[in-house]
């Protein structure tokens, strides 16, 4: 007897004929491509195709799309259907080039950075101007905030003024003149751009193959030609486990070595916030108070081995990036980069308009601070978004006062809360219980960077 | 450090304020239920109910419920959670109740009968005269068709002027009159209906803990007392194993007794299909075959078996069921039930304006005959639909004029094909290669009644 179908896919095709479904003909449908996930099946390269085709173009429903995620979440992905999904999702829309882009008749060296999202993760505010100020050209395809974690194109809009909406051309003009630009993904990847927001509502956020493929989708379309990537191990980062976070970043610079990018990743901390800051304008601040040669050690620490891996990934190895943060030149392709996109520094950063404190109960040392509590209680506050769309606070964030193992006194200030609706603040503090504490000695903090991934094939050329 | 969500619910509610997200706050959300799911644990009660309700009333999306339903196909449910779910999916809307009616001066013995969906599977239509006959009421809330299987509706609907579209009015006043009443599901166990239609297209049908509460919310929800599951083993069943199907019923047969329905299922063999006939009007002509006392001897077995079972539970024991085939009883109470119902048998039943045939190839004896094939063979002659809401032809379906184990002759037709559509007959005709074979000896068929299920509690009754 032969084998047939476990079911009838009635229903998955709206007015066709049944001869779509002709078991030699090499059309599919949806309800198919779920099962074989669903079974535990490897879907083939033309399946994948046709699935991230269709869902773009509105030939399969939402319905659909998310049962095939839940299955994919569950059942996983092998490394070659990571590839191809990947590189479908790439192919749903423009990839762009800067190959043919000259500043003193050489080519750009073009070089991006990318992390996985963490809390009070402002590395790409100062990472950029570093290294444009070293000699590279940033194409920077920035995000907003998602979940807890914040997004740098929120942030960069608590400037007054600054956009990231600008053109193709203004994109290349910035990288020849400046060496960076900073977009919003808008066209690259929309497959993404869908499936993202799907994965979003409907629990299927926290999967390796789902961030590995949405992440490099829309680097690998960003038309940078190295890229170093800083995936988040901790509390605060999307996969909990330093085994998970680190199969993650082998697999994207997997994914990036593929499809011809030098691609590097870094595995850092990411269990307490970066910084003391957390927020949009907050971390602006703080941004600058690095530029300026200042701001906090783990902040300053992250932002210069990035910078070094980046230059390194292009090429440009023998300039010494902290140098551009004691010199100020640094700070002046940060001006010049702002100003482009209709940013005025000379402008105060917005502050929210209303203030909360959280204050020491005792004499001791703080402890530990959890990055995810964090990163909920500044969404709490409207620094993030309840809705897609929705506006963020730019004046919304948090301070830290104390950093974990610094002296506390009882009833100093431990924490600021800003937020321009203060009705927002009970629920905000509520998210801090128990996120933090006072004790009598340090606590016991690994190192900011991990590990370091690099491509087999890459070093050895 | 205290536990933290591990991903954050952003965009899981539109247009409502951070608040209701907050830790001490009864409310749910459907990322948080889905991911409950989605790693394997179990549902509260309350969050069942809020799911249910929730995404009967639109506050829930599509996407979500199909995320959720994918986690629930991979990862189970409990028992309990089955219950739940079931008992929210009755309570979505209307659950009717005759206890009131009486006939010469008693309580109706209200009873029915469903299948878990079959190939060539019109036991229905001689079943519910036989049990009227036998003077029991059966309140019918019948389905369309589903996928390779067909609906009683659709085949009831063959007959000029048949309607199961009636008024609670009519239902009760056919009860009392005549003994029973065929309908729509309709305003039953709505959520059921839209989650329904979701599986259908989501590759998440054919799952135990879905099926049994499909099944079950409607049957609780009509208003028998005693309720006979026909729960189908084999290649034309929605679950394969006779394993799992055991499961089923026990599953359907403790779901009823909870809710206070004397409940028994029996497990049938669906390797092949029932009778020589398998479509709308063609099974309706095998039934009246049958209710004037000839038809194929499966048919009748099955027929008798479930009527005897539904006597017993209606507490009608002393009846016997085949002799309201011979004496014409039953062949009566289809006169009236149809006749009540719009139907008008003095007109000629549909048959496709088109045939085909597929004849013997050898001298030699029938071999199996594979029940999904014949099922997808069916539904691609026009019986069944494909898409939601499509009409199907009254006059497709397929005449088997040779039974595994029947001698055959070369040459000889083993199958005639109807259909209105000739263009379908390609690919319907493909569909049947390999689906049944002409050898040497008579193959090896088990018992078409593989066992049988009570519930504990009514049995000591």
């Amino acid at each position: 007897m032969r084998s047939v179908p476990t079911t009838w896919p009635v229903g998955s095709r709206k007015a066709v004929t049944p001869t779509i479904f002709d078991a030699h003909d090499h059309q599919f449908d949806a309800p198919t491509v779920i099962r074989t996930k669903r079974d535990g099946g490897v879907l083939s390269d033309a399946a994948i195709d046709w699935v991230i085709d269709a869902y773009t173009n509105g030939r399969i429903a939402d319905s659909q799309m998310s049962a095939l995620l839940m299955a994919i979440f569950l059942r996983g992905m092998t490394g070659h259907e990571i590839a191809r999904w990947t590189a479908a999702m790439v192919a749903s829309g423009e990839r762009m080039d800067f190959t043919d882009l000259r500043r003193d008749g050489k080519p750009l060296a073009l070089v991006d950075k990318h992390s996985t999202g963490g809390v009070g993760d402002k590395i790409t505010i100062p990472l950029v101007p570093v290294v444009m100020a070293c000699g590279g050209a940033v194409p920077q395809a920035a995000g907003r905030g998602l979940g807890h974690t914040g997004g740098t194109l929120d942030k960069l809009e608590a400037i007054p003024g600054f956009t990231a909406e600008i053109s193709k051309d203004q994109i290349r003009q910035q990288l020849c003149d400046m060496g960076a630009a900073i977009f919003a993904a808008g066209e690259l990847a929309p497959a993404d751009r869908k499936i993202y927001a799907l994965r979003d509502v409907t629990g299927t956020t926290e999967s390796l193959p789902l961030i590995a493929s949405s992440v490099m989708s829309k680097k690998i379309a960003e038309g940078a030609r190295a890229l170093v990537l800083d995936t988040k191990v901790g509390s605060g980062a999307f996969l909990k486990t330093e085994a998970e976070s680190r199969e993650l970043a082998e697999t994207m610079v997997a994914l990036g070595t593929e499809h011809g990018l030098i691609t590097r990743a870094l595995l850092t901390d990411m269990n307490r916030p970066l910084g003391r800051t957390v927020g949009n304008a907050v971390e602006v601040q703080e941004s600058l108070d690095v530029l300026a040669g200042g701001g906090p050690p783990d902040v300053v620490e992250l932002t210069l081995a990035l910078a070094a891996e980046m230059l390194d990934a292009a090429g440009l190895d023998g300039r010494d990036p902290a140098q551009t943060l004691r010199d100020g030149s640094a700070m002046d392709c940060f001006r010049r980069l702002v100003t482009a996109q209709g940013g005025d520094l000379s402008q105060p950063l917005p502050v929210g308009a209303h203030t909360e404190t959280i204050t020491a109960p005792r004499n001791g040392t703080m402890g530990d601070i959890d990055a995810m509590a964090v990163g909920l209680t500044v969404w709490r506050l409207g620094a993030g978004r309840a809705a897609p769309g929705e506006r963020v606070q730019a004046g919304a964030g948090l301070r830290i006062h104390r950093r974990p193992g610094e002296p506390v006194a009882a009833g100093e200030v431990l924490f600021t809360l800003y937020t321009d609706t203060p009705e927002r603040f009970t629920g905000a503090i509520a998210e801090m219980d128990g996120a933090w504490s006072v004790g009598d000695t340090a606590p016991d903090i690994g190192p900011l960077i991990i590990d370091r991934i690099a491509g087999g094939r890459e070093e050895q050329s």
